[in-house]
């Protein structure tokens, strides 16, 4: 029956069975994904049927699409269904099981000094060599983002300004934009006032100072474990240590956390909101709410990242931690550099309380950001274009994140890991510990291969078996060709 | 003899006289400024009388120009003679002596932990008020810079890339930018390599990452007494003390300088190359010379912020720090902000042994600096139009600081002292004890007029009763009108 659609909407009555089961006792995620994979392994969902969506079976059972969608995460861990992009989640070939996701991590449970070795710097030089294959940097390719339009508008606007936008701005950006920012943030269930928003030179500089007015030098702030190496740049250069948590596609153990806040110790947390760099890791809804609440009881502030957020390859975008509860203090930060305008160094902080410091900090440190650049966003944003930019772009990452996973599951060697992130567009593999992605990495770039080794995401030298590709260009031949040869490379190196 | 030329080319020999009278014990530039002082009080160089170039007298004397410099700037200072905009220096008229320079500053002496208050991110908000006379913020108007031409050659860029600097930069900036500010500084007797160059958001945020180089939270770093209050606010959110110095229209004292070096416990030393904001100072270069001498004995680095140093209103660009030593280390630091852009936000670090260090700090707080703004002051660098307009802009500031000067000293109380900066475009006036400039800024932002109070510019709250008045925009009826305003409000709060 592969390829045909076995919709679970007849099924009704049985998935609403199972929450009355045997296994009550389990959560009620749980119960549904053992329900379903009992039908899985029965043959009464075979391979390649199509399960319900997940807002399709969170009306059907009266539940919240957060708890299907935990129901579906377990599954998508265990490898028995996989999601396609556009389309849903499908029951897996038997014979060609999807990749297993990566395990939960072990980082190894001390704040770490962190000292960032130069390659994560060489990426971002490798990124603008367009002979070398794109999947070092996570910036989405230029013909991806499609920016003629942005471009013309920029231009047009500067035109029209007669030199007038050649002048500061405010420390906190064009109220014009925050305007628009804020509005954007209503429709993810929070409800900022423009004051309450302060533009950044991109997501960099707002993780900067947000760290910064959090913590002092030496403090110790919880993060992922794998984490995007340039908030351990950051943290090296605040003379911050960075404690690792365990972390698997539902982000980070709130068991582990917690242990850690009962020590004492931890100044702040920072957290991808969605989607998360590298592992693709997505927190449901509820365990956000359990780690909001978590951080609340030890006086602890989030810092989230949610650069990603607005590339959701499913139904819906998921809500950032600022829009679910006001139990600790969230401070939001993102930018338009993966989703719109790299070039463009528009980013944003949005926080609740501490908006006057972190003011000072922005004048202090850069003064203002330049005010054609947000201008032209603010407008783009206003006209509409930018949801419908969103809606193509969307669809060309969840094909390429597709089509490389695809590509990395056949051509990996035996035992390989693969992440399967509902947004973004970074994957995250899993080697045989036998191979060193460092080793990899010169063996890559001495082909014009470009990919990021797992080593640089974490201050404790873990992941040297473990590589982060992104997908963040057109699905082509070249690059299948590409990623072919990044797997036979990690055959050579068993 | 008013307005008639007595050149001093036919006194070659009385000039020459003086270098070996009766006070040979004297330094030679205090010789020949007495001489000269002689020459007016009997008569010989009547008011009016114009003084020889300063390379004239140079040459004549085969002395350096920077002799001749201090000479005429202890007449200046004494207020015997004037300088005026693009033709010379001048004899004053008696019955209107120039108003003195301002005092050589008494800053108390001990390190203080810097508190910035809310008024410094308010001049910015004031700058973008069109209805505000714009004497607050220093940054030149926009119909002073003219920036058209560089607009249309960014959108003709921008248009060109087709979308391809859209994308991340390196974090140490456009090559191509780099190359065209290595030949800059060639041509000012510094010659870096293109990779001792790092591109920042404006000169804030290189000073920012300099000031972060070279120091620790709770270090001390000495700098001048009125100092920028940008500065205070960088060394405020890094954790730093700022020792101010006793500082005159030459810079800071040496001698105290160097007591605070002998008691030891200052990390760094960040000082104006020329034109200081706010009081006007330019160092002599033999002063400069002397000072790096004095830095390195006591290994010592010392950060220049040579922001102004384009805008001289004279013969040459006086040379910065680093071109004329290499006895201590030294971090320059400058922007385009000043000179052609404040909007553009490009600014740079040149350093010589500190540059791995200091893109590591670029990369963690903003992570790279937009392209398309790099490549279009490059480009507009290597077509020759950045120094035509240069040579435009000084002339329009030279005159607005000219006039300014000339109608605060109409209209301040009597005993006002006024700086006569041979570049830049603020100035910086000191009037009697009693006026205090916060209650006076308050009355004039009432009536839209701004400037920026005294108080702004020191870290233990000295300079209650001076303030600065920029003059980046056309002198006009309007503006001397605003400026006759402001110094009726001083008469108020006598």
């Amino acid at each position: 029956m592969s390829g045909t659609d076995a919709d679970m909407r007849n099924s009704n009555s049985t998935d609403e069975a199972a929450s009355a089961g045997p296994a009550a006792s389990m959560p009620l995620y749980m119960r549904i994904a053992s329900e379903l994979s009992l039908r899985i392994a029965s043959g009464d969902l075979p391979t390649g049927a199509k399960l319900t969506s997940l807002r399709g079976l969170a009306k059907q059972k009266q539940i919240s699409v957060a708890t299907v969608e935990a129901a579906y995460g377990e599954l998508l861990s265990s490898g028995m269904i996989e999601a396609r992009p556009k389309s849903g989640y499908y029951v897996c070939d038997k014979g060609r099981p999807a990749a297993k996701l990566p395990s939960r991590t072990r980082p190894n449970g001390s704040a770490a000094t962190v000292s960032v070795s130069k390659p994560s710097l060489a990426l971002l030089e490798h990124a603008s060599n367009p002979k070398m294959a794109p999947f070092g940097c996570a910036i989405p390719a230029t013909d991806v983002l499609e920016t003629a339009r942005l471009d013309r508008l920029m231009n047009r606007l500067n035109k029209a300004a007669d030199g007038n936008l050649n002048i500061y701005g405010t420390p906190m950006g064009l109220s014009e934009l925050r305007q628009q920012i804020a509005r954007r943030h209503a429709a993810m269930g929070d409800f900022p006032e423009i004051d309450d928003i302060l533009i950044t030179n991109g997501c960099t500089e707002a993780l900067y100072l947000a760290l910064q007015a959090v913590t002092e030098p030496g403090d110790t702030v919880a993060v992922e474990s794998p984490v995007y190496f340039g908030v351990l740049q950051i943290m090296e250069t605040l003379g911050l240590k960075a404690l690792e948590l365990p972390t698997d596609h539902k982000g980070v153990s709130l068991d582990a956390l917690e242990g850690h806040l009962r020590k004492g110790g931890v100044s702040a947390c920072l957290l991808s909101s969605s989607f998360s760099n590298p592992m693709g890791a997505t927190m449901p809804a509820s365990l956000k709410e359990t780690l909001l609440e978590l951080l609340g009881r030890f006086n602890t502030p989030l810092i989230e990242d949610d650069v990603y957020g607005d590339l959701d390859t499913g139904d819906a975008r998921p809500k950032p931690f600022i829009s679910l509860s006001s139990a600790t203090e969230v401070i939001y930060c993102s930018s338009f550099s993966k989703s719109l305008a790299p070039g463009y160094r528009v980013g944003w902080i949005r926080s609740k309380s501490r908006m006057h410091n972190l003011v000072k900090r922005k004048f202090s440190t850069t003064l203002c950001s330049a005010p054609l650049p947000q201008i032209a966003i603010a407008r783009y944003i206003q006209s509409g274009a930018y949801d419908r930019h969103l809606r193509r772009l969307r669809k060309i990452l969840r094909k390429s994140v597709h089509e490389t996973r695809s590509e990395l599951m056949r051509c990996l060697p035996a035992g390989s890991r693969i992440s399967n992130p509902a947004g973004g567009f970074v994957l995250w593999a899993e080697l045989p510990p036998t191979v060193d992605t460092n080793v990899m990495f010169k063996r890559a770039l001495a082909e014009n291969l470009c990919f990021a080794p797992g080593a640089l995401f974490s201050a404790s030298g873990n992941y040297r078996n473990c590589f982060r590709v992104s997908c963040g260009h057109h699905w082509n031949q070249a690059i299948k060709v590409s990623i072919r040869r990044l797997g036979e490379l990690t055959h050579q190196l068993q």
